[in-house]
């Protein structure tokens, strides 16, 4: 029997990925190009990933804010004065009425902005400008502010989730006293990321601190965590930054010490994505769809009452009612369960591919004689086949009474189930052993041609400067990159892979998204 | 003793209404003219309100998507010819890249884009392109969708919270098989938002229908809840639209009826928006400053451990702390209670008055001899003196445990009685007796002096297109709008106030924001 997709991982890991998400109806395409649609239950998965991360945030002393849209095109400039390396693809708004003319609707020429505006691309510098006027002591910190928006970067080949025009994402924004208190919010915050990566979407990660020429314009460190896709690219999933005094400096965020001096503040921010779904999808997918770790699924557990316009039918229906109530009343992952009677019109085996391509973690089939027998028949989306695929999806069968008792631990074994199994792929497909510039080439090939690679962990000198484009160059040449290096590594061991100098650290090097 | 606020609501209401906004760090103006900055504690009230109505969403069987921030022109110039009373005030891009061009930031002429993109003002026609290509039958139908968004309209003279350029907001739009299920809709929508302002914000509204020149441009009828201010103006808090085939003939939102026919839906959109938040400011504010309905307060009960750099102050603080948790275990309005411990440095009573200003409904002050007594001290901010204004803020006192056990029952009391007082004052204020519009105008005066004016209730021959115009005219010159037809009304009482003609119907008339 096929799979549920027309196409496979293997097959061509690109076409699969816009399969999954056009049949797992989280997103599409709209005709404002690289804008996204983003579908019931593309954004059901965001407002979980949404609710979880902003829970961290606050247990950390975070506060939401919201900040203008637009940027007054001045603050950019003085922001790319500062900042070498400042990216100007953004959306610029010139005009503020439309208007006919000539019976054409067209920007009104009587309304041209004096100062263009930009949509936010970020938003260090309109904040800062805030946290100019707000602080004004040594009281006044550390400054902990958040922001759930949406930001746009002109894409010129854009994808979904994974690099759109407009994407939506949090940007934490912080100001301290000092580099320390600074620095350990950045680490902390690369952690909150790290833990909710792996706890909340089951998608390992390695946190790590990026080299110099991939730091955010005008960071003095930027942190990242990597996650590792099926086809063994590396996604990066969050970062972290430590801005210095550089947008202190630029926007005059100052403060008072307590014995009475001027100091600027030291700052940090940070952020995730909409990019996450795009993660999630790429650890956990297979060939019959997504499958969600429960954490995040906008209904973890799918009732599909088996109706054959009988009169036993009213049973199979008023069991399933009941049933997804006594599920309701359960907790799992520090929540109360979510439990959907599907009632749409449609035949149940339908229904059932439907839920397994949007990777719903637990199906059941409820007929009138499970009813009658108070059994429960159900699918668990993370182990749909006995050993390799097979002909058929494997059906499981319960009492209803332990089912739902025991449906906290379920809902709990698939999480971890999910997070184990992406874990064993991404460690096992991290090599160590390739202690050459010739190895390396050597396992990645020349060109990407679609054969799984995963990463390789390799001593470097941790060049910079003019020795660093050298080495950026020679892996541009192979399509590699380096990811970061990780955090908490044993010491170097061996000479730097690319110019035989001895080793600082271990980076990790791999193709990437 | 004077009041918390250097202006009362008397002196100068509008100038009262932004001292509470700043002096209650809601919000505060931003380098972008027109809009705002949203501070923590105004971002923490648009939490509580967006999540209380969402839930209301949801249980009536709305999912939430997401759509594209920008709009193409030629979407808006399809809907302009549909429509008449097409606003025009909008942001365009016409741009997507800024260069240097004589050492000067500007948009790079190369990167001009083909079609002008708009900054959403409403997002009907981006919606309505999407519907189109998501129903083909009858069984997608009703569509029922929801989005939480940003969005942009030029405003010449802005005001934070009640007019600004960006502002946020939800919009439901729906899709249905005929005028009956979709006035339905309609129907029920505007009914969950007079709940919704009833419960939750504790601000009484008045339901109903607009007059045909107040319609949204396109629809077959505009609902809205009105409430009143305390100046005596009415805002419209909340609209409810009956598309009817309008923009589904526009944008070619079609369906295959049970018996094969080919038929266009009929739609709906309603929203309501950050602009709530300034009704409850000038619904529930007083000359100290705001006072915040419990169900919308992101802190229900704030605790000042009062510190006197003494050994004991240690006990003030962990019995702070203790009383804290035993808060939170507690329930009111259907949530867990939120309770704070302030702990920033400070006087007591500086800090008291501060959350005055913000508006906490329970503020306790808690000194080492109120934690060896096992009593504690409270201040209610919905009934701060006994009476009229007097010297001093009335201070409660009670046992710990009692206080506890009650907390649920005390927040929902604060909650009811700051309703019934807005309720009693807007029933006490809409005067049905002036039956003629000289004593309509006697009434009101010819300018808006300042002084409080109610709403006036009077028959009225609902009159259309030039008749409409001219008694627009007639009410405009007084400053005067009607508001809308007040649902469940008893038959009209008398010649209509405007023409002398019978009366249809009852109108609401006043001054308005």
């Amino acid at each position: 029997m096929p799979n549920a997709l027309p196409i496979t991982r293997r097959e061509n890991f690109a076409d699969w990925y816009q399969a999954v998400v056009k049949l797992a109806d989280l997103a599409e395409t709209s005709p404002v190009r690289g804008c996204m649609v983003i579908k019931p239950w593309g954004w059901g998965i965001w407002e979980r990933i949404q609710q979880q991360l902003d829970a961290r945030f606050k247990a950390t002393g975070h506060e939401n804010c919201y900040f203008p849209l637009f940027i007054p095109m001045s603050f950019i400039a003085k922001e790319a004065e500062h900042v070498e390396g400042f990216a100007k693809e953004m959306a610029v708004v010139t005009h503020h009425r439309l208007k006919y003319i000539d019976g054409k609707l067209q920007p009104d020429p009587d309304a041209k902005l004096e100062e263009p505006l930009i949509v936010r691309p970020t938003s260090e510098t309109i904040i800062g400008d805030a946290f100019s006027r707000w602080i004004q002591s040594y009281r006044d910190l550390p400054l902990l502010i958040n922001q759930w928006a949406n930001v746009v970067r002109w894409e010129m080949r854009p994808r979904l989730f994974l690099r759109t025009t407009e994407f939506l994402w949090q940007e934490g924004h912080t100001a301290h006293a000092d580099h320390d208190d600074a620095m350990r919010e950045t680490r902390q915050m690369l952690e909150v990321y790290r833990t909710f990566a792996e706890d909340v979407l089951a998608m390992p990660v390695v946190a790590g601190e990026k080299s110099e020429n991939e730091r955010f314009p005008g960071a003095d460190n930027t942190y990242s965590i990597e996650a590792m896709m099926q086809d063994g690219k590396a996604l990066q999933a969050g970062t972290s930054h430590y801005l210095g005094t550089h947008f202190a400096e630029a926007q005059n965020i100052k403060y008072q010490t307590a014995t009475g001096e001027t100091a600027f503040c030291h700052t940090t921010s940070w952020g995730v994505s909409t990019r996450l779904i795009g993660g999630v999808i790429m650890t956990h997918g297979d060939d019959d769809g997504l499958r969600l770790p429960p954490a995040i699924a906008p209904h973890q557990i799918v009732i599909l009452p088996v109706l054959r316009d009988r009169p036993d039918d009213a049973d199979a229906m008023s069991f399933s009612e009941d049933l997804a109530r006594a599920l309701s009343m359960q907790g799992a992952l520090g929540a109360p369960v979510r439990a959907l009677v599907d009632k749409k019109a449609g035949r149940a085996v339908d229904k059932r591919w439907n839920w397994v391509r949007r990777g719903a973690p637990i199906i059941l089939e409820i007929g009138s004689r499970d009813a009658a027998a108070n059994r429960v028949t159900y699918l668990r989306r993370d182990q749909m086949y006995d050993g390799t695929p097979a002909s058929k999806a494997k059906m499981q069968s319960e009492d209803v009474e332990p089912f739902v008792k025991g449906i906290g631990a379920l809902l709990e074994s698939i999480q971890k189930s999910l997070f184990t199994e992406a874990q064993t792929r991404m460690r096992g497909a991290i090599r160590n052993d390739l202690k050459t510039w010739k190895d390396i080439t050597a396992y990645f090939g020349k060109d990407d041609d679609g054969e799984f690679k995963g990463w390789v962990l390799a001593p470097w000198s941790k060049p910079t400067g003019d020795a660093l484009e050298k080495v950026t160059a020679q892996l541009k040449e192979q399509q590699l990159t380096v990811r970061n290096a990780p955090l908490h590594q044993a010491a170097s061991r061996g000479p730097c892979v690319f110019t035989g100098a001895p080793g600082v650290e271990e980076v990790l090097i791999s193709r990437a998204y």
